[in-house]
């Protein structure tokens, strides 16, 4: 049996998702001759750690208490008290990078980033100098500056992120495919929020913007501010990671972003209740008149991705109607990858891109993509 | 540098531009790390062979000079007289396995399955016993029994096949993805023949059958006897492929297939002339009935393979205009696979799925991906 140690940072949703798959799917991966073996799991303020790094592992009991904990928005700290064999620390960051700098060189280490925060950067780094593999579902340790990543990068196949964009859609994967059998990729098209796309197909059937934002609100289809998706940050950040992994050394300003709210209506600004209660509503005009002039031509109004000719935007474009973006409803992301091989009609992946499950599935299939690095 | 020895078994179209794609694209790979080195190119009577296993190739010229002479469709043994350092032999089975058995287990060596015969599958049997790597583009080693399959994947870590189904589209890899994720994958749909997928979507506009499949045979998109795609078996071996993927354990005798002509028209009674000279008209009524049937009810008819419910399942089926595979235009493949991730809207991957450029496209990615494998 090939046994590969993980250390998980973050048990915010997707990490729990992560260690409920792991224990669900363990008959499947040891019938590969495969033994994921949580070591280590990480929040912000501590770090539970098995006793022995070497031969012992979370049990499935544990690693379901540990969820149950962290659902119940406790500190890990509370599952300390269990008399498990094994340790709490207050110092993760620093833990981390001992364990990476210890196990790297070894038996290898699988340190796994579901967190949200970009304090896992230095984490990162040290893990893969360290000879480490690194599985990202959080986008920011990415989405740093170009030294950063290409530091990061320098063992690229130490490093895997597919989840960081359409969560467990094979994007990353895919252009990674093309990009090895050198067919070059002249533009990258996509939809890679659920959120945004769910607002622009409703908003197309005549419903009001504000109207719109508010039932997605209530579905749980955006962030508690719905200004974190509609400033198009979270879509810029996607695209920085494309464009880089098509070997653009570019930084996030040059991702030129389109927010769906003026500048005067910005968090620093307005708080979220005004927002909600008077501002998103003054929007409505203006969007709605652009979706006529769409409409007008025959093409649909979309957020999209755009990468192509040396250029990233992200931001509201229109489309035709028969495109696979301009057939898109719902919540589903889509990419359109244009190629040599793929020249006239594109590579079109699509499906559901959001969401801890299929993200945390992602993180499990590239953790799965390491074994043949494991003795 | 790492190298990786490449044996390449069959040098018609899709071998050709394999090695057209390894010399153009040195420059990435050596970037990479990575030093292709071909040293064995066979047809079915002849390999050309490097004189040092170990530390010689093929050089990019040379590569440039196989293509040529096969292109001509000459035989490699023209290529010998060129005075390079290799040897010509006229026993390419037996010496095939005889490199595998003297570098599967020291350097390694990737052995490249771009012929169309079923002759190759003792060849990769042996060669992954040897502990080598395989890439197959041939669909035939891979859909003989289930023995045979069983004995072949016994070490699937060192198997690659993703341009079997969809050429270099991410069928095989976004499949197993999903399944090393646990994620369990409950049913996928399939338009799998650009050829068929073609004859479907111009019937449908109201032109006969008969005409649109000499036109399609005029483009070149059929075979020199268009009743090899009628007959449906091509994508029976792709859904055979797939199905045994998701871990069934079936033969080609359990694929339920449908023909578009019925077996009067086979080929041990009927030539090919006769097929295409009165044969084919024969069948446009029955065929445009059941267009006109589909369409009465909202349906398009598409070509399909089916898998779900341990059952596989390949011809005709009625699919709503708004489905993927509904909306199918041309000679795009498109694949549906529905999962626990993928549920309510499944995960679409769709592109040309035919030619030789985008079938060694997924070949040379397959190679590549091997090489963690690799010291």
């Amino acid at each position: 049996m090939k046994r590969i140690p993980v250390l998980l940072l973050g048990c915010g949703g997707v990490g729990q998702r992560l260690l409920d798959h792991i224990v669900s799917c363990r008959a499947i991966h040891s019938q590969q001759g495969l033994a994921l073996s949580v070591v280590g799991v990480c929040d912000s303020r501590s770090m539970l750690l098995v006793d022995d790094l070497q031969n012992s592992e979370f049990s499935d009991v544990f690693l379901k208490e540990i969820c149950k904990v962290k659902s119940s928005e406790s500190s890990l700290s509370t599952v300390s008290h269990f008399g498990r064999p094994c340790q709490i620390f207050n110092n993760p960051t620093e833990l981390a990078i001992d364990l990476s700098a210890s196990l790297g060189g070894s038996t290898g280490l699988v340190v796994v980033d579901c967190s949200a925060s970009s304090e896992t950067l230095q984490i990162l780094k040290k893990s893969v100098a360290f000879g480490c593999c690194v599985v990202m579902a959080n986008k920011k340790p990415f989405t740093s500056n170009i030294e950063e990543y290409e530091e990061l990068t320098l063992h690229f196949r130490r490093i895997r992120y597919e989840s960081t964009v359409g969560a467990g859609l094979p994007v990353i994967s895919s252009v990674t495919r093309l990009l090895a059998s050198g067919d070059p990729i002249t533009r990258i098209v996509g939809s890679l929020s659920g959120t945004l796309g769910y607002v622009m197909s409703e908003i197309e059937i005549g419903k009001p913007f504000s109207e719109v934002v508010l039932f997605a609100k209530s579905l749980g289809y955006t962030e508690p501010d719905p200004r974190d998706d509609l400033s198009g940050m979270d879509v810029a950040r996607k695209a920085l990671i494309l464009s880089r992994l098509l070997g653009w050394k570019i930084d996030m300003d040059s991702v030129q972003v389109e927010s769906l709210y003026p500048d005067e209506m910005g968090p620093h600004l307005m708080n979220t209740e005004d927002f909600l209660g008077s501002g998103l509503a003054l929007l409505n005009v203006i969007i709605s008149e652009r979706v006529k002039a769409a409409l007008s031509k025959g093409n649909v109004l979309r957020y999209v991705c755009m990468i192509e000719d040396s250029r990233c935007r992200v931001g509201l474009q229109e489309l035709s109607k028969e495109s696979a973006l301009g057939r898109l409803r719902g919540s589903d992301n889509v990419v359109e990858i244009y190629s040599r091989c793929y020249k006239d009609s594109p590579l079109v992946i699509q499906g559901a891109g959001a969401g801890n499950d299929t993200t945390a599935a992602g993180v499990l299939a590239d953790i799965i993509d390491f074994q043949d690095l494991f003795k």
